[in-house]
């Protein structure tokens, strides 16, 4: 039942909780476009190409609803929106380089198109243009988390590059998607609540509300990894697997079929032959572990939602549970 | 005779002006090799690989030489002088790896051990370590203004990589040791000054007192690289030359012999035979250029050492000054 609304394709269409910042969105986007120093038009083509990929701009409109929701400083909050798309960007831009990615939100990479050095340096752009960003936010708190939040992720890819799996699977999954996701969503939410007037304790419910989020949305991510067709992602189905990467449904299928020597070719980083993958994929879909891992993005919604319990209940509280519910129930 | 001391090769020693901070430069080695999240052991040996190869730390000791000249706060100086060295080895990181540079100073580069990926990602975690530290000054203004000189950094490194000569070798010649140098420079003195109590006016003296060292240092690096031999330097004799880069040294031989067919192929991107090449460098050599491009450097200097003229005299101040002084006397 759970995967019944990933059954069918659906158009992207804007979800009703993200119109009530819609013009917020739009001026975060604007100063994600804006040159502070004179720059060389290839380096501004690469820019907009990035920006204009488009993605689902879910990290600007969490924090953009979580200031809305707190009464943080209108203008403060937008700039730290395009501060952390800006971050998010520029981690994606050498994050595709170092995997060799063609492709992105459907359009074609930098580094598909451009040499090595020039995306490195156009990535370093991105982060320069993100620091820049979050100074513009007069925060200095805010300052260091988010530069905390860049090691974090760093150092959580920099783990996967040279880890072999460990003997607790689970424990290196949690870690690598604290790392990857739920480090910046994070930021995303305790940085808005940073830029308000609201208490202590709320500041640190904020900052596990995002969190919490985070882990959601990258385990849906994962189980939409197996369950949406390749014309939508861009990528083929279970392609963390085909790399040899072991994502929560995996991980799920394999703690129930321990013998299964399939998997534990993939995590020897062994391969395995196409027909023997293709049947492992689909015996992964049909065993009940997507359903399962959506169970377990869902309990961490439900958390992150109960952070919420101390707020008064108003539209903008309603938008950000709205938009909590929508982190997995989307489809894609 | 500016040459004289260029001839010899010199044992590399402390100079005096730097052991009145000799104290401050220890702590901020300290607080580059602190770690403020858990990292994985191999990127604390990268860490460690990159910050114990040394280098002049030039940077952080005219950070440290001007704040204490202005009386700026000792651990908001030390923190700056750590972070201005660590957005400095991060830029090396990813140039050397842009570069395929396999040594600098005198140790293996990290891209000559490691894979692209890993290379990358290193220097995006001391980006980050450096922003940390920025931030840790407690100065929005400051974090600004490190920002933004990564930006001209980088997008100076990416107009490099685009850009053929244009018609105005000097323009193009200025604009990228401006970039390259000269703006982080700035960084190292005027990021001091607005931690001190000093006035406006002030503040904008020492931002161009580092603006012209920065630009002397790069003049003067471009002439070594002429004069110094290749087990000082890591790297042939002008090395820069030998890869199509014009500098200073080769700009002024090039205003005087503008029908020397060697240089304009150089300029066009074409290779030379080496024995043409050779002839070429010693020609400059010869030439008067190099004498001619250091009395540019010292020219800056003089101009940067006229900026602290309202500064009354005190053993600080004199620091300072003969450290400008070094920027151009210095033999590597």
């Amino acid at each position: 039942m759970p995967l019944l609304y990933l059954a069918g394709k659906m158009e992207r269409t804007k979800a009703p909780f993200s119109e009530l910042v819609s013009n917020e969105l739009l001026a975060a986007e604007q100063l994600m476009r804006e040159r502070v120093v004179e720059i060389h038009p290839n380096l501004d083509y690469a820019v907009n190409h990035l920006l204009s990929a488009g993605g689902k701009r879910i990290r600007p409109t969490l924090t953009l609803l979580t200031g809305r929701m707190l009464n943080s400083d209108r203008e403060k909050i937008i700039t730290l929106a395009a501060a952390i798309e800006m971050l998010h960007t520029a981690t994606l831009v050498h994050d595709d380089l170092i995997d060799g990615a063609a492709v992105r939100r459907g359009k074609t990479t930098l580094n598909a198109q451009w040499s090595t050095g020039a995306t490195v340096l156009t990535g370093d752009y991105v982060f320069a243009r993100a620091a820049r960003l979050a100074a513009g936010t007069g925060s200095v708190e805010l300052m260091k988390i988010f530069a905390k939040s860049l090691m974090i992720m760093v150092n959580g890819e920099i783990s996967q590059l040279f880890e072999l799996s460990s003997s607790d699977l689970r424990k290196d999954y949690f870690e690598r998607i604290q790392a990857k996701t739920a480090s910046l969503f994070e930021v995303a939410t305790y940085g808005a609540a940073l830029l308000s007037d609201c208490d202590d304790h709320l500041k640190i419910e904020m900052k596990s509300f995002g969190y919490e989020l985070g882990l959601a949305f990258q385990i849906v991510d994962d189980v939409l990894d197996f369950t949406s067709d390749e014309e939508l992602l861009g990528k083929p189905v279970a392609s963390d697997l085909r790399h040899g990467l072991i994502t929560l449904p995996s991980l799920i299928y394999y703690e129930a079929n321990q013998e299964d020597p399939r998997l534990a070719q993939i995590l020897n980083q062994n391969q395995i032959v196409d027909k023997d993958l293709e049947k492992l994929i689909s015996e992964i879909k049909d065993s009940g572990a997507l359903e399962s891992a959506l169970l377990e993005a869902r309990e961490f919604v439900i958390s992150a939602k109960n952070r919420l319990s101390s707020i008064e209940n108003s539209p903008n509280c309603e938008a950000l549970i709205e938009m909590a519910d929508y982190i997995v129930d989307r489809h894609f």
